[in-house]
C-alpha cells in the first residue's frame, strides 16, 4: 500500500477501507508516513468528507494507536460526559455527584490544561486537602464504593490524535467535521466509558459558531459512538454568554454547591438536567428522558446530591465542611464592582473575551507553566435578557490585586447593553442518533 | 504573513495576491515554509483552482526563485518549442534546422533525462563528433551566425518548481491544471525565449488522457505566457500511437533527415508543420499561419532545410556527411521482424508501452546512471489505420542482442489489430489564446 495512492483515492471522492485508514494512522503514529503526505490527505478529507463508516474506522484507528483505559472492574454502565469547551462551565462539578447520587458510576479522568479557568481537577483542589493521586486500584475501588472518583490523566492515550491535531492546526484542516468528530470521540472511547453524553457548544464563545454547524458535529459524534458500540447522545447548548454566574475555580465550586441544592443559576441547572437525564437514560436507570429528569430533580430536592458531593470530597481527602461553609474556600483579597454605564437590557456577553478577563486575574493558565490563583475570577451579576440600571453592578471582580483597569476594560468592551428586550436560548437542540 | 492563513484563504476559495504567492514560493525555496504546509496548500489549489492572475504570479514567482538565461545577445525573436512528452517524438530534430532555415534563431537548451529514448542531445550525439560543450559566448555566437545551436542545461533554473514538483509527486497533486501549467511555463520562461510554441500531447501515451483535458492545459499555458509578456501558442496533438515510425536515437536522426527532405512519415511532417508555422508566425516572419506554412514547405522542397541541418551538425563538430549517408549512423547488430498474427487493420499502438519496449533494448534511460545504446530501437512498419496481412511485419526491432522475446511480447501485447476500418487523428486542436 502506498500513501500517495490513498491520498489520490480520497482526493477523487472514493471511500477508504478500514485497512487503508489503519495504514495511514498506524504509519503516521510510527513516523513511517511523513507529515507532508498526511497534511495533503487531511486537506482532501476537508473537501471530500468521510462516510459514517470511514469516520468510525478513523476513530478506532486513533483509539488503537495508544493505550486504552480498562474500566471493566467498575460495576454498572460507565457514562462519560464531554463538553466541546466553554466559559464558566461548571457542569462537570455538578453532574459528577448528581448522577452518582442515582448509583450511576462516574469514573472521571480529568486534566488541568490551558484555558480561562483551570480544569476540573484544579477547581476541586480549591477544596482543602482534596487530591487526585489515586492508584488505578484505589480509583476503581472508590467508584465501586462511592460511585464517583476523579483522577488525573495518565497513559499514552490516542497519540495519533495528538500528532494529527498538531499537524491540522498549522495546515488549515482544523475545521473539518469528520476530523473534529473522530478526534473527540477517539479520546472519549480510549478513556474507557461505555456510553457518552456530549455537550456541543455553539455561539460566539464556542468553536462551532452556528447552531447548524454544532448540530452537524453533534450528529457526527453520536453516529461514530453508536457505530463503534458506545451509546451516545448530545445536547447543543448556547455559549454566546458564559454559563452560570461564576468564572473562576473556587467560585465555580461554590456555584456547584448552590446548584446541587437547587439554588444555582437557572441556565446552569437547565443544562445540568439536560445532560444529566441523558446520562441517567444511557446508564439504563430510567425508561425515558422524562423519568430520568424527574429522578435527578428528586435527589436535588431530597439532599442526596449534596450529600454525595460531601462524600466524594471526603473520599479523596478533602474537607467536606466547605459544602455547608463555602466561605472556607479560597477568598480573593479584593471585590470590585463593574457598574453599568447606561440603563437597558444586557444583549451580549462575549463569552471567550470575558473568560480571558478572568484569565488576566490569574484564574486560568496562559501557558503550561502558569500558576493558577484558585481564589480569583468573575461573578456575573447580570446575564443576557436582564434589565439593568446605570450604576448597577454588571460583574463583581474577585482579585488578588487592587489595580484591575485592564480587566474592567475587557469587561466593558464585551458586555453590550441594548435598549430593547432580548431573549436568550440555552438548549438549542438534542441529538440522540 | 502566516502560511496557515494563506492555506485557509485558498481552501476557502479566495484569490491570493501576488505578494502572498511570492511569500509561499520564496519561503518554500528557502526552506522557511515546511513541506507539510505546502502540500496542504497544493491540495487546496487542486480543489479550488487558481485565477489567471494567480497562475501568472505563481509562474513568475517560480521563475524568480533561481537563475534565468539571458539570450539578449541573440538577434531576432527567440522562439522556443516545448512538448509535454511523447514517444518517438522527432519534432525538435526536424524543427530546429527547419525554422533556422528561415533565419529564425533557435537557441536550444536541452537535457538528457530519463525516458523511452534519450533526450535531444543524446540523439544528436549519434552523429560522430557532434558535441554540446559550448561556452555561453560560443553558443550565442553560433546562433547569431548559423541561427541554430544546442547546449546542455546549466544553471539553477526554477529550483522552486523542482522542489514543488517532487512534493506534488508524492502528495497527489500532480494532476492539477494550474500547477502543471505554471511548472512548464516557469521553465520555458526562465530559459529565456521571447515566444513559446507548445505541443500538448493527448491520448493513452500522454499525461493528458483526453483531448478536453489537453485543451484545458494548453489554454492555461497560453494564458500564462501571454499574461507575462511571452507570446504563446499551442497545438494539441495525438499521442495514442508513437509519432512517426522511429523510436530510438540514431533511428530518429535518420527519420529527421527524411522529413527535412519531404520524405518523412506523414504524421511527423504534419505535426512539424503545425508547430513550425506557429514558430514562424510568433517570430514575426509571416503575416499569417498559412503564409508561415508555405514558407516552411518551400525550404523543405528547395533543400535549404536539409542544408541548414548539415551546417548545424558541422558547426558543433559533427560529421555532416551522415545526412547524405545515414548508414554512417550507429547500426544495431540485429534486425528482427515482428510479423502480424492476423489480417486486419491496425487499431491501437499503445504509445508508452511501445516506448518501454524500446527502452528494454537500451534506447532510453531507466535510471540516471543507465547507459544508452544509440543504435537500437524500433521502426514501426504499420500505423493506426493501416491494413495488414498475417505474416507482414508490424515492427522491425533494431537490437544489439539476439534474444528479444521480452520485447516482442511487449509489442504484441500493445498493438491491436481490428477487423474494421480505423481513422487516426493527429492534430486535435490549435490554441492561440
Amino acid at each position: 500500500m502506498r500513501m500517495v495512492d490513498l491520498i489520490e483515492k480520497k482526493r477523487d471522492g472514493k471511500e477508504l477501507t478500514a485497512e487503508e485508514i489503519n495504514f495511514i494512522i498506524e504509519g503516521y503514529t510510527k513516523d513511517q508516513i511523513p507529515d507532508y503526505q498526511v497534511s495533503a490527505w487531511t486537506m482532501a478529507v476537508f473537501f471530500r468528507d468521510m462516510t459514517d463508516r470511514e469516520r468510525a474506522d478513523l476513530t478506532m484507528a486513533m483509539v488503537n494507536s495508544g493505550d486504552t483505559i480498562d474500566l471493566s472492574g467498575i460495576e454498572g454502565v460507565k457514562v462519560d460526559k464531554h463538553s466541546t469547551g466553554g466559559v464558566g462551565d461548571t457542569t462537570t462539578l455538578v453532574l459528577a455527584p448528581l448522577v452518582a447520587a442515582l448509583d450511576i458510576p462516574v469514573a472521571k479522568m480529568s486534566g488541568r490544561g490551558l484555558g480561562h479557568t483551570g480544569g476540573t481537577i484544579d477547581k476541586l483542589e480549591a477544596i482543602e486537602g482534596f487530591h487526585v493521586e489515586l492508584t488505578k486500584e484505589q480509583f476503581v475501588d472508590q467508584v465501586n464504593r462511592h460511585k464517583v472518583a476523579v483522577i488525573g490523566q495518565s497513559g499514552n492515550l490516542t497519540p495519533a490524535d495528538k500528532k494529527l491535531y498538531a499537524l491540522r492546526d498549522v495546515t488549515g484542516t482544523v475545521n473539518s467535521i469528520p476530523l473534529i468528530a473522530s478526534s473527540i470521540m477517539s479520546k472519549k472511547i480510549a478513556a474507557g466509558s461505555d456510553a457518552i453524553v456530549l455537550d456541543v457548544k455553539t455561539g460566539a464563545g464556542a468553536f462551532m459558531k452556528t447552531a447548524e454547524d454544532a448540530k452537524k458535529l453533534a450528529h457526527a459524534m453520536v453516529q461514530i459512538g453508536n457505530n463503534v458500540g458506545r451509546k451516545t447522545m448530545a445536547v447543543i447548548s448556547d455559549m454566546s454568554q458564559p454559563l452560570g454566574y461564576a468564572i473562576g475555580n473556587a467560585l465555580e465550586i461554590k456555584e456547584a454547591i448552590d446548584t446541587l441544592q437547587g439554588n444555582g443559576p437557572k441556565d446552569l441547572e437547565e443544562l445540568c438536567l439536560a445532560l444529566g437525564r441523558q446520562m441517567v437514560f444511557l446508564a439504563n436507570k430510567a425508561a425515558s428522558l422524562e423519568e430520568a429528569e424527574k429522578m435527578l430533580k428528586e435527589v436535588i430536592h431530597n439532599g442526596k446530591a449534596l450529600e454525595k458531593f460531601k462524600q466524594f470530597i471526603a473520599s479523596q481527602g478533602g474537607d467536606p465542611s466547605v459544602v455547608d461553609h463555602p466561605e472556607k474556600l479560597p477568598q480573593a483579597a479584593y471585590r470590585i464592582e463593574v457598574p453599568a454605564k447606561t440603563d437597558g437590557t444586557v444583549a451580549e456577553i462575549v463569552a471567550d473575551e470575558i473568560g480571558t478577563a478572568a484569565m488576566l486575574l490569574g484564574a486560568g493558565r496562559a501557558t503550561k507553566d502558569s500558576i493558577i490563583d484558585l481564589a480569583v475570577g468573575l461573578m456575573l451579576n447580570k446575564k443576557i435578557g436582564d434589565s439593568v440600571k446605570a450604576g448597577e453592578s454588571l460583574v463583581t471582580i474577585h482579585a488578588n490585586r487592587d489595580q484591575v483597569a485592564d480587566v474592567m476594560e475587557k469587561i466593558y468592551a464585551n458586555i453590550r447593553i441594548a435598549d430593547h428586550a432580548v431573549s436568550p436560548v440555552l438548549v438549542h437542540d438534542i441529538v440522540t442518533q
